[in-house]
């Protein structure tokens, strides 16, 4: 199944770009790696910019391409451009794994800079593909990665590093709780993310003093004084 | 004193970089804008990346290359890659104004992406110089910027957004308040990077939970019980 490779007249030199999809479904933290075929590299889900195209543009149809997933809110969040990251090497032993060759002088052997984004969803709701070169796409607990590729660890790292600051802002927007939730699941939510557990009363104090939150009048059916109050985002 | 133009042997296509100072004296909100000989184009400083260099070294040799400034923490914050950014036609008439001839397939004539980064230093303490291809280089008010470049000034305010996220561990690296400090003089820093007045108590008690500060005793001399607390970051 060799394809022809990317062209250096259709793709910017130099740039690529990797995507670190962090799962969650209320309880578990993952992220999605593909493996590539008949080697052992696990790898973040990445590609190339074409010269008449938006980075962001770029970027989600890479996604679509190499996962199968679409319509995933994205975020850019660090650019990753030391000498080092480069391994022509890698490169090279993944392409002919696939049955295609490749010049010692391609542009896909240069030096690559590496702009990474990341995006949290439910894992629970997606059900990634893999592309062409990949055997297979899967979820890795986040405590407990394998190997990967180049630097790509340290992406994942940078990445999760980033969503715990400003988790709140974050969470607004990705829709992974219900609508309408309990303060402890909020909870849950941030310990799982965070890596730590939470005092519930801090936690609390902590939220309602951010006013993000819109609580929820308690419906009054038999037995509902003793129901948690229920929140949802402003 | 036309210089010859950066060769495509040296640097690589596609990639530059720029820089948003931002000046801050405790009082006021500053930022750092280049503007070129025989234009008036005010723009950030700026530059591209060689071949052989880290991304973080070629940012900080262009630092000091453009405004004569050097130490300074800078932290990467964005990579701006949409297809509309590049100007050429911009690009020509700066080289141009310097007596310099470019043909019209020169590679500082291409598709640029700029990963930007941002510092935070004291305005009073530094003195900035324009390098050969500006006549002056000088701190504008942020609230009241001229007319940027290109692209410039939507990376300007990206990089604002971005440093009043977490200022607090942002400070903490940057060397704006003398070692000791009230937190009076802390309220002053927050409320004018963030640009509104906070309240007193509540300043004081969000900074207390945040466990990063350390409360130092009161000296007890003449009157000394009027004094207010002094404060260092942990």
């Amino acid at each position: 199944m060799a394809q022809p490779l990317p062209g250096i007249k259709e793709y910017l030199p130099h740039l690529a770009y990797d995507l670190v999809i962090f799962g969650f479904n209320g309880k578990q933290l993952k992220i999605l790696l593909l493996e590539y075929q008949n080697t052992d590299y696990k790898a973040l889900p990445g590609g190339f910019i074409r010269r008449e195209e938006d980075l962001d543009a770029a970027v989600k149809r890479g996604l679509k391409e190499r996962t199968g997933l679409d319509h995933i809110f994205l975020e850019q969040f660090y650019t990753f451009g030391n000498l080092q990251r480069s391994r022509p090497d890698i490169m090279k032993k993944i392409i002919e794994a696939n049955g295609i060759s490749i010049s010692g002088n391609h542009w896909m052997l240069d030096r690559f800079m590496s702009i990474a984004y990341y995006a949290l969803i439910n894992f629970d709701e997606v059900n990634p593909q893999p592309d062409a070169l990949s055997k297979s796409i899967n979820w890795y607990t986040i405590d407990d990665l394998p190997t990967l590729m180049m630097d790509h660890k340290e992406i994942a790292i940078k990445a999760l590093e980033v969503l715990k600051l400003n988790l709140d802002k974050k969470l607004i927007g990705m829709n992974l709780l219900p609508q309408k939730f309990t303060m402890k699941a909020l909870q849950t939510v941030y310990e799982t993310i965070l890596g730590e557990k939470l005092r519930r009363t801090t936690f609390q104090r902590k939220m309602l003093g951010k006013d993000i939150l819109v609580r929820h009048e308690k419906l009054f059916t038999g037995g509902a004084h003793k129901a948690p109050f229920l929140y949802s985002f402003k």
